[in-house]
């Protein structure tokens, strides 16, 4: 993910009709907020005298959630990348029947290698959801709504990039790895989407009774 | 929405202990990131041949994405704003008598102020759900997990919105009003979590059979 870039130039990126960024680089994108929302509530805590017992653990989740902002960010990047590969293996030469195989191998390979970003998404969301219910549990309570709104950010992120794997899974010609790669996908998301949800729940009821 | 900072400048701020931009305002970014995946599956339909029934309409809506995706914008510059008020309203004088009442009914006001802004952005949501189901319909099959990714995103743009009526909703005295406030929200978000998630399905099922 091109950090350098204004809010203005990403809005614009994605509305034109160049090929990304994408659905695939904003579930990336959504992680990466979760991950800064949640590094928000851990800096609202740090430093407050009520919360002083949970203060090291605070600096501990702090870190994790900036290394898993990073991850986002590369994992943003690499389904741009990704992308960009499959749309390079449709411009190969088609004349020949060897430049057809060549080509539908290219593809193949190409829509195979475009399914690890947004998978590694959903892995990443999972273990996102783990520090975010330790921070709505421990932190600073007055920031309870923003965890929230992380926590609703994972599951749009997961379910971005699952649409993700099985766009590329729709169009694979080898049905053993599109089924497997779904199987994963599928497991993976319902567990992100069932947590995320559950913990919503939590943060809606610990808010009214505020 | 100061949207000629960059990303990374976005992301800084979000991650730091200043109040603003907070989970209200990244609510409202999931708004405007929504309008703009449509926006991009419209652009991706106008001009295909294959499309060319439905040009008209896809131009028609693309306008009205582009109108939502600026009105996300002002909603998240609102946000901001309304919250930096009550914040204003938390350090006015409190020495005297007059002096706690009248900050008190700044702090009341400014505070029912602050759930305008994310109503709205749950309003906004709910309308723009209906024009990506059109999409969904009608537009680019090839761009369909781009609109379903859409979709999520509305999901969290109202769920995240709803948050920030609650917490506005849990510090106000007046209980008529915060109920009020609460069911009227409580209907809206219902409604587009219960939309969102039966299009996310559909979206699920289409790729599924591509």
């Amino acid at each position: 993910m091109n950090l350098s870039k204004t809010l203005q130039e990403y809005f614009n990126e994605l509305s034109s009709n160049s090929p990304t960024p994408g659905g695939g680089n904003v579930a990336a994108l959504c992680g990466a907020l979760s991950a800064s929302l949640g590094t928000m509530v851990c800096n609202l805590t740090i430093g407050k005298k009520k919360y002083a017992d949970v203060e090291s653990e605070m600096i501990t989740q702090k870190e994790k959630l900036e290394n898993y902002q990073k991850k986002f960010f590369e994992l943003g990047a690499q389904d741009n990348a990704a992308f960009e590969k499959v749309m390079d293996a449709f411009k190969l030469p088609k004349e020949t029947e060897q430049e057809k195989d060549a080509r539908s191998k290219a593809i193949e390979e190409a829509t195979i290698g475009a399914t690890t970003a947004p998978m590694e998404v959903i892995q990443t969301s999972k273990a996102l959801l783990s520090i975010l219910e330790t921070i709505i549990d421990k932190g600073n309570k007055n920031s309870i709504s923003d965890a929230g709104v992380a926590v609703a950010l994972v599951g749009t992120a997961a379910k971005g990039a699952y649409l993700n794997v099985l766009i590329n899974c729709s169009s694979l010609s080898n049905q053993t790895i599109a089924n497997e790669l779904k199987k994963t996908a599928d497991i993976l998301v319902g567990e992100v989407i069932h947590t995320s949800d559950r913990i919503f729940e939590q943060v809606v009821k610990a808010v009214e009774s505020k």
